[in-house]
């Protein structure tokens, strides 16, 4: 949903009939219209790197320094219909995860571990959106934060504002601004991928040892499409949750109350589901390089927006990143594919599909991912390998048994 | 319009029939219900400080650091209907500049003046916010990143964020986070400021030699107001500009449209006037600190939200800041409270009324004040002094002809 102005180079092509969805919804996996906005931006001390990495601010030649800006997306529209619903202030806390983790867990993928600054950013419409709820998504941010201190990072809550814009937010946005410095000689430079690298998958199911419940898989991407193809035309009673420009054919076009069971899934509701706040990678990522020495991480990929297509845009080129030991697809996205109708292949492009996290290592340090891994209680598994394409671009190529997706 | 978490403590008192417009409208000047959310955070280095101050993040014991945010606010929505009406896009420029701004002045306050990290958060309803426009916003952050960096600033764009929220955003939202770090040993600490010293404001109007073009005065706050204030109700044509639970009667309510000349000054429209950038002080906040001993400037003031009755949130307790001679109220003020009907004391509140920028000095320093504003092109008076006040409080005072508001 988000667009990062540099590094994170989005691609272009998805099936038109699926583009013509996302279109309709004013929503893009591509956002070609900005990118030349923003060509002219620079890279970083690291080009091929997962965020750009800019001379220090303290001025330290040894040190880089990362500023990150990311949010919750419309994820925050679901939590505001879910409240209406009757679900209690854990979904605002969750909106507050979900908009820090698309930031620090991104900061994490260069090797970037070490003291963070954390600021919150919400806009809220005063009519709509009570103190009380503002309250939990500033508490929840705290929360996070506080929670990975347990696990040695050095997350610092430094404020932030709350605006109120009736006139320009229906509901409530939510955003983190992220800002640390990493030591250069321990960036991982996703650059660094090359061919007869393993591909490991970190599961984005199942509860780590530093959650309180089983997370569904979800992230804070393709939210908007997940809302309007999974819930039911019930929701049309709340239309400040969405757009008045998109096409009344498909707006909450699904078949779902919040309340209703997921398919597949004893531990969820499709409101717990699509709420389920997004997992962070923090701790794992530290213990695996703790585990490893960072020469033998070549890349670490947060899939979020762009899904299993993500790696594409980093390494080579000339890599062909071929992923044929994918986790089953989870019961939340199956639904979702069921209820949307978007393609396989489309689906692999905006949802991570079973694992968020994927690291890139030559095998011998394979062992260091399962460990880490373990000891996250989070399920681990070579989903994959680099190979060199034949075009001398970049691939992806998804083989799972939905079919197989070349990138 | 925003309100920074943390040292920026807000005063709770405005009068009834003007809180009850603000609240009607979703907005207001003190946002009390936030607070209680915000109570425990932590106030920093220097409690007393214009901006929160953390421990540096590159861990040096001689320095701080500092992350802030803020946006715009509502005056995107102004931009969208202008570039409705033609004006060029040279109005999402400005709005870039009004974000930032936001942010760095407030910085410059505190004495950071040093290298900063800016970063853009956009977000935008795709449907009706075009390429084009997010280019602009885009440009915009980084030409006002050049322009300071030829007067000696270190501002450095890293880079930024654009989301497709039309579920969330009715036009566009911008906002900056600009983290910076400062010695602590030249930290102007607000707290300073005591009985005896003298107010020096700084003018909002005019231009300034960095600029290229007359300022009207405004900020970006009390957009909200100011846009339903003066604008006529042609503009109820444009239904997303606003929000929709605000009560027909105080939508658009004025008598103006944006082309219309305004009132007083032949240098501007109602919309040139309202969408005018809001001025940087940067340039003259450096050349005052080369100028006179940090311990010389017990205090700077940005103006911003709380307008005129700011500077009663720091210093003290037991300060009463007397203006008593402010600058002639600009054009665009008088004309706004024309049209609102708001009191000259919430006026003062909510708008900046003359100056953006004050400074507390000892009357041994209020020669460089005027040495630094004469270099800046921009006008400044001693607008006041501090003294004690009776109650043990502090206290605002501002005698004008238009009366004697005390806050």
């Amino acid at each position: 949903m988000l667009d990062q102005h540099n590094n994170k180079r989005k691609r272009g092509h998805a099936m038109a009939t699926d583009r013509s969805r996302y279109a309709a919804r004013g929503v893009s996996s591509g956002k070609e219209d900005v990118h030349r906005a923003i060509e002219p931006l620079e890279r970083g001390l690291f080009p091929g790197a997962f965020c750009t990495i800019f001379p220090d601010i303290a001025g330290d030649p040894a040190f880089g320094s990362i500023q990150h800006v990311d949010g919750a997306g419309t994820k925050s529209s679901l939590a505001y219909m879910a409240s209406l619903e009757g679900f209690d202030s854990s979904v605002w806390e969750g909106i507050a995860q979900d908009s820090l983790v698309m930031n620090v867990d991104d900061l994490a993928c260069v090797g970037a571990v070490g003291r963070m600054h954390v600021s919150q950013i919400i806009g809220r419409n005063k009519f709509l959106i009570p103190a009380e709820a503002v309250e939990a998504i500033i508490i929840g941010c705290k929360r996070f934060c506080d929670k990975m201190r347990e696990f040695g990072f050095d997350l610092v809550y430094v404020g932030g504002e709350t605006a109120d814009l009736p006139d320009l937010v229906r509901t409530v946005t939510v955003d983190n601004s992220v800002s640390t410095r990493v030591r250069l000689t321990e960036v991982i430079d996703a650059s660094r991928m090359v061919p007869g690298d393993v591909i490991i998958g970190f599961s984005s199911t199942g509860q780590a040892r530093w959650e309180n419940r089983p997370n569904s898989g979800i992230g804070s991407n393709g939210l908007t499409n997940a809302r309007h193809d999974a819930l039911s035309n019930y929701y049309t009673a709340v239309p400040e949750s969405h757009s008045p420009q998109v096409p009344k054919t498909l707006v909450y076009r699904g078949d779902y109350r919040l309340g209703d069971p997921l398919p597949g899934d004893s531990h969820f509701t499709i409101g717990s589901a699509l709420l389920s706040p997004t997992r962070t990678y923090l701790p794992l990522i530290r213990r695996l390089l703790e585990l490893a020495p960072v020469g033998q991480i070549h890349g670490l990929i947060h899939c979020s927006g762009g899904g299993q297509t993500k790696i594409g845009k980093f390494g080579g080129p000339g890599n062909r990143y071929v992923k044929d030991y994918c986790f089953f697809v989870p019961p939340l996205f199956a639904m979702l594919q069921d209820r949307s109708g978007l393609s396989w292949k489309e689906m692999f492009a905006v949802y991570n599909m079973g694992h968020r996290l994927e690291a890139v290592v030559p095998e011998s340090a394979e062992w260091a991912c399962f460990a880490a891994a373990t000891w996250a209680g989070i399920e681990a598994r070579r989903v994959g390998q680099v190979e060199r394409s034949s075009s001398g671009k970049n691939e992806v190529v998804i083989v799972v048994p939905e079919g197989t997706f070349t990138y």
